[in-house]
């Protein structure tokens, strides 16, 4: 599978999934800024992907000029900090790495430049290959929930382009495929920006899984008709109680699951998991333009003072969540508990 | 607001709505080829529009040859009623107009071609001028069902473009907007074809109405925090137990209304009623192709080889339905009791 993003010779390449699946391409980034407007634009998008992304900004951050003292560095890292923080609000991954990074910034004994500059690297880098591992842990955990011949639904694009490699949802189904138990893989298209369309069929068509392309709109008629046996999605920030921030349209096939009486489920990485907050409603819901709303489509359609809107993830709650599964384990209700457990082993 | 279709001249004048709302182009129809065309091409569409363009194409076909005796006009418009059917599946309208037109053809006791063709062309004219009166009536029942204040959620285009003019379920929009019974009308774009997008925010901006476009998948989320009040849609074609088959998307939206407790409003004329069929079951759904899909899409984002399934149509069953809004009044559930007591009162 192509890479999300690589780092070399002090450069960090992210892979630009807009122009997927037509063109591949990938963007250079010299600076904490390229690596911004990769994030802000889309270029790299899934929560785990803008974490590692955002961690390697620091890193080009730490390099791109000379620093004659610790607080000079310090207080150049910070301003990158808040300038990449400012770039998408509602993943959580996006502030979870940055504070792992500056947590070995800052309690490092050896305030020396190029000694943090090495440590910086190290991590950002230890991010990345963890996040592999991760995955590969939450698709082992994941696929036993699947039982043979399943169809199943999924939503956006929570494979290997919205991680380090293999991803959450999405492996979790390259797993289930494995095992021989995947039947056929609906994949809504995922409007505006189109994830299941141009990212997810591109997955699965490259790892030889049956799927099928719907509308987001065909969601309930294929649930009900094509006998989907499970939903299965990735998030952007979970709550202490289990609400999950997702992809727009993520709430609407979670309620359609409930209706229909399948299960649900959301795979992620505990850094996705946002043990500050205790529900949904503290999640700031990223509203996107009307230039995205039109970015994909046939530009005639676009009319000036038409009004849009365009919020871009939506908050499901816990009780129609069936399980989270995450690197440690399937975690099922009652998630206020069962998640501050997993706070507590960490 | 622009004819959806207009006669003049012995030819028929369609509205290009798929040009909309960039460009404003009639295609000319001199032969009932061209009539199926525009419909199995969906430049024409909407289920009552479809009715009365299926009309005047036999109207065209009994006019755009000499016909020497009324055995010859017979045959002849036979065949062209076999093709004009096979246009499209699901919308009744289509054979109840063309059932109407030639039950004038069949009752008449003088069998002349002459006089045929004026009766054929009086009666296609009937259903246009008829279909206008009743979606007034539509509207004028329908609007009773808002209370001051409505936030309102469509889906699709049942529209004046839907029909001969005014609409079914926006006409019942556009008369409670005039009650001042009207805050907001959300619009599903409504994929694949967009007609929420390039239809409905077009009459809706016209008759200065407040709208906000939307993506499909947000229909879940805007009903939940920005307090939707209830959906209304138009129909396709109707079963006698209330089933009611209408665009992709509205057995979701049904769904999602039953779950956060919100009416769920069909609007239709009864040509939209199949008397002859008990459920949903036995309406034909009607798939559409892979280009279709891409149709209003960047051409950049298909691959070939893509597998999609495109339905253009479900089935949102009765129990989902609060009322059907029809010229004759509002029909309430139990539907195989009162549809019935309908058909007998026609």
């Amino acid at each position: 599978m192509l890479k999300t993003l690589y780092y070399k010779n002090n450069k960090l390449y992210i892979l630009n999934q807009k122009l997927l699946p037509g063109k591949i391409s990938y963007c250079e980034c010299k600076t904490y800024l390229d690596v911004t407007k990769c994030i802000k634009n889309m270029i790299i998008r899934g929560a785990p992907a803008i974490g590692i992304a955002a961690g390697f900004g620091i890193v080009l951050a730490s390099k791109q000029k000379e620093f004659s003292d610790f607080n000079e560095l310090i207080e150049f890292l910070e301003k990158a900090r808040k300038i990449i923080s400012d770039a998408r609000p509602t993943a959580v991954n996006l502030f979870w790495a940055l504070e792992r990074i500056f947590n070995i910034v800052y309690n490092t004994k050896i305030k020396s430049v190029n000694f943090i500059l090495k440590k910086i690297e190290i991590e950002a880098k230890k991010i990345l290959s963890e996040d592999i591992q991760i995955n590969k842990k939450i698709s082992m955990y994941g696929e036993k929930l699947f039982k043979k011949d399943s169809v199943v639904l999924t939503h956006c694009n929570a494979g290997s382009l919205a991680t380090g490699g293999y991803g959450t949802a999405l492996g979790v189904i390259f797993s289930a495929f494995k095992h021989k138990k995947i039947k056929m893989v609906y994949v809504n298209e995922t409007r505006p920006y189109l994830q299941g369309t141009r990212l997810t069929t591109f997955e699965l068509k490259y790892n030889k899984i049956p799927y099928t392309l719907i509308c987001d709109n065909a969601a309930g008629y294929v649930i009900k008709n094509k006998k989907v046996d499970l939903i299965i999605v990735g998030a952007d920030r979970i709550a202490l109680n289990g609400d999950v921030a997702n992809k727009i349209g993520t709430y609407s096939l979670a309620v359609l699951a409930k209706y229909h009486r399948i299960n649900f489920f959301v795979a992620a990485p505990i850094s996705s998991i946002d043990f500050d907050i205790k529900t949904g409603d503290e999640i700031k819901i990223e509203e996107r333009s009307k230039q995205d709303f039109f970015e994909f489509l046939d530009k005639k359609i676009y009319t000036e003072n038409m009004r849009i809107y365009n919020p871009n993830f939506d908050i499901t709650p816990n009780y129609l969540v069936s399980a989270i599964i995450t690197e440690k384990g399937i975690i099922y209700p009652p998630y206020n508990k069962n998640l501050m457990k997993l706070k507590e082993i960490l």
